[in-house]
Order: structure tokens, then C-alpha cells, then sequence
């Protein structure tokens, strides 16, 4: 499959590896069609010949799929870049945090009565956004059997297929076995808002390499 | 030991009859000294011998540790008339979540910034706050046994000496065997922030008994 993978960040290095190591062609990209991480990551990729890079509208007019990797804070204006048309009908993996890293306390730009996932969805109404990973370090999301246990991942979107079709691609590419549907785009917010307490996580279990698992009864 | 419950809710009475069950003596407080909820639940546990009632000052200055089971809304005024005198020096464990049910969508009164538990620890600045159990359903709060894994509790206050020993109480009291300290009083933000997750996670897995937990490699 043609994926996109919009930033050139840990997230999207790590998300765009994964895929071009499952046979996939990714374009990565950024800003500038020449953005020295992603001309780094292709070089790096070359062997598999289907990484490649160039801007966001590059990549968003390449991709079956696209994922969101850039930063909360930059989304919205590389999602503008990237462009409506070239998104159009397409699904929308959103994997950022608006987060504000200033400070020794992370706060986020958006939340309670909003989230970064609405924000997108609202500004993009033809684009099938669906947030997930978000909630996971980069080498957990695309491998989370480097943990002893089946943990859980979360997806939000209004779309019932667009959810099925990234349950599947979760299920398949990246090894998820517990995928909780939390329901509409709305519930961005709740997965948004946890990346405070996975903040205060990662600094009490001093590791990146974590996750919840729900247990119910 | 001598424990305050304030609040008559879910929460106040099954920590409340948990704690009497376990021989110790409660009261349980509230606005008014003849709260039909708190005469009902002192009338439920009269065999303990051990279950008994007042207004919230009486049971603050009655209580050797105070549980503030109020709704996060009402609890700033809850521990006002509580009074700071009679919680000068004593642990409040901080179960509440500023949660407002309007709508369908939860949200919450104060978050990202500050917190309930940050509210709570400057206006009783004599006071030992510790966030702890408000990510939980009541009935798991005292049992955690009840679901078939260790799932995990977390607490978050000011002072090491109280969180050891609140560790210890949650340890030895409800059975809680994996207890993460995330720091400060202000990281209540992230657990309280949880509870839009929490939300969530309860119409999605249909159920008030469930958890998360915490695994880290």
C-alpha cells in the first residue's frame, strides 16, 4: 500500500521504518521537500527502494493513508499544507499530543472541551481522522510485544469503517491484539488528556517503554 | 483507628463499611449532622459497633485520616466547613474528581493547569493532600481483587512520610499490591484528567469494574 507519513520526527522515523519493513512504499513528509531527517531516513531505508520523501502535500497526494506524526503544535498548519484536496476521502491516522513541553510541568494546548483530534477533523470534514496511537511511545506503537503483556491501544473517529479498517491495519501491521473503540471523534479528548499521566508515568517508571492494559471483569 | 469519610455517596459508604468491616472507627460526615444517607448507612453497619455520623466538622476532628469522598464539585466547601483546624496535620486522602456531568460529554472543572488536588492542598496548607483511588469505580477502590489482575493504583501528594504511608494503607486495608507514587501534588492533574478516559472506558466496556494497568519492561 502507498502510506503517508507526515513528519520526519521519532514518531514518524519509527512508524515509516516499520512500514517500508512490511513491503509498504512510504513517502515521508515535511515542511521542505528536502528536509535533511527524512533525506537521512530514505537513505537509511533504501535497501527495502520504497522510502521516499518530500513535502507535506507530496506525501498527502501519495499516500492511500496517511499518518499525522508532527508535532500537536504544528498540525494543524502541516495538515494545511499537506492540503484538503489531497486528503479528501482518504483516512487519517492522527497520532500527536497538543502538547506545550515548556516547563517542568507538560500542559496541553487544547483540551477538556476540545481536542487536537476535533480541531482536525472540524478543519478537514472530508477526511476520515481517526486518532490512535497517541497514547504510546514510538517503539511500543509499532511493536507492542517488546512488552511482557497484551496491552491496549485506542482508537476514536466518527467513521464505524474507517475505525474497522485501522483496527485491521493495527492488528496486522504492528501486532495489536487489544484495540478499544472509545467512540466518536470526540473522545479524542480523554486519549489527549492521559498524555499528562503518560508524562508523570514515564518519569515514575523511568522508562519509554510502557503502556496501560484495561483489565475489566 | 479512628477514620473520617466525608461524603455519603457511593464512595464515603463503601469505603466507610470497608473500614468498619475491617474494625475500625468511622464517621461519616456531611453538610448536615442528620443526613438520611449517613443515619441509613450508620444503621446498615450498626452491628460494627464502629459506624457512626455527624455533620463534616465533627467527623474531621474525629478522624486520625479523612477521606474527602464528596463530588469534586462541592468539595473545596465540603472541607471548608470540615474546618482547618480539624485537619491541621492529618492525612486527606483525595478521592474526588472535579467532574462536571452536564451533557453527554464529561468535563472537567479545573484541569491542565491546575488541579482539584492543588486547590485542595493550598487552601488546608497544614494539611497532608493525597490524591489517591478517584480512578477507580468504589467497588473496585476497596477490592481490588475483584478483577483478575493486579491493576494499579497511583498516588500523588506532597509529603514522602504520608504517601508511605497511605502506600501502606492501601496496601494492607483494600489489597492494593501495585501502587505508583507519580510525584507531587501536582501531578493530581493527570490522574484527575484520566477521568475523561475513565469515562470513556466505562461505555466502552460496558461495565463500572475495570482498570488499568501499568506495564513497563
Amino acid at each position: 500500500m502507498k502510506i503517508a507519513v507526515l513528519g520526519t520526527g521519532m514518531v514518524g522515523q519509527t512508524i515509516g521504518s516499520k512500514l517500508v519493513q512490511l513491503g509498504h512504499e512510504v513517502m515521508m513528509g515535511s515542511r521542505d521537500a528536502d528536509n535533511p531527517k527524512a533525506v537521512m531516513w530514505a537513505k537509511k531505508e533504501e535497501a527495502s527502494q520504497h522510502a521516499i520523501f518530500g513535502t507535506f502535500a507530496n506525501a498527502a497526494a501519495f499516500g492511500e493513508i496517511i499518518f499525522n506524526c508532527t508535532l500537536g503544535s504544528a498540525s494543524l498548519n502541516a495538515l494545511q499544507q499537506a492540503g484538503v484536496d489531497n486528503m479528501k476521502g482518504k483516512i487519517l491516522i492522527d497520532t500527536s499530543n497538543p502538547l506545550n513541553y515548556d516547563g517542568d510541568i507538560w500542559t496541553l494546548t487544547v483540551c477538556n472541551t476540545d481536542s487536537l483530534g476535533e480541531q482536525i477533523q472540524r478543519a478537514f470534514p472530508e477526511t476520515l481522522v481517526i486518532k490512535s496511537l497517541n497514547t504510546i511511545n514510538s517503539n511500543v506503537m509499532v511493536d507492542p510485544g517488546k512488552l511482557d503483556e497484551k496491552t491496549t491501544v485506542f482508537i476514536s473517529g466518527n467513521s464505524a469503517d474507517a475505525k474497522a479498517t485501522v483496527n485491521k491495519l493495527l492488528h496486522d501491521w504492528f501486532g495489536w491484539r487489544s484495540v478499544i473503540d472509545l467512540g466518536d471523534i470526540t473522545t479524542s479528548r480523554s486519549v489527549e488528556m492521559y498524555a499528562i499521566l503518560w508524562r508523570n508515568l514515564r518519569q515514575a517508571t523511568s522508562s519509554q517503554r510502557f503502556n496501560i492494559k484495561v483489565v475489566a471483569s
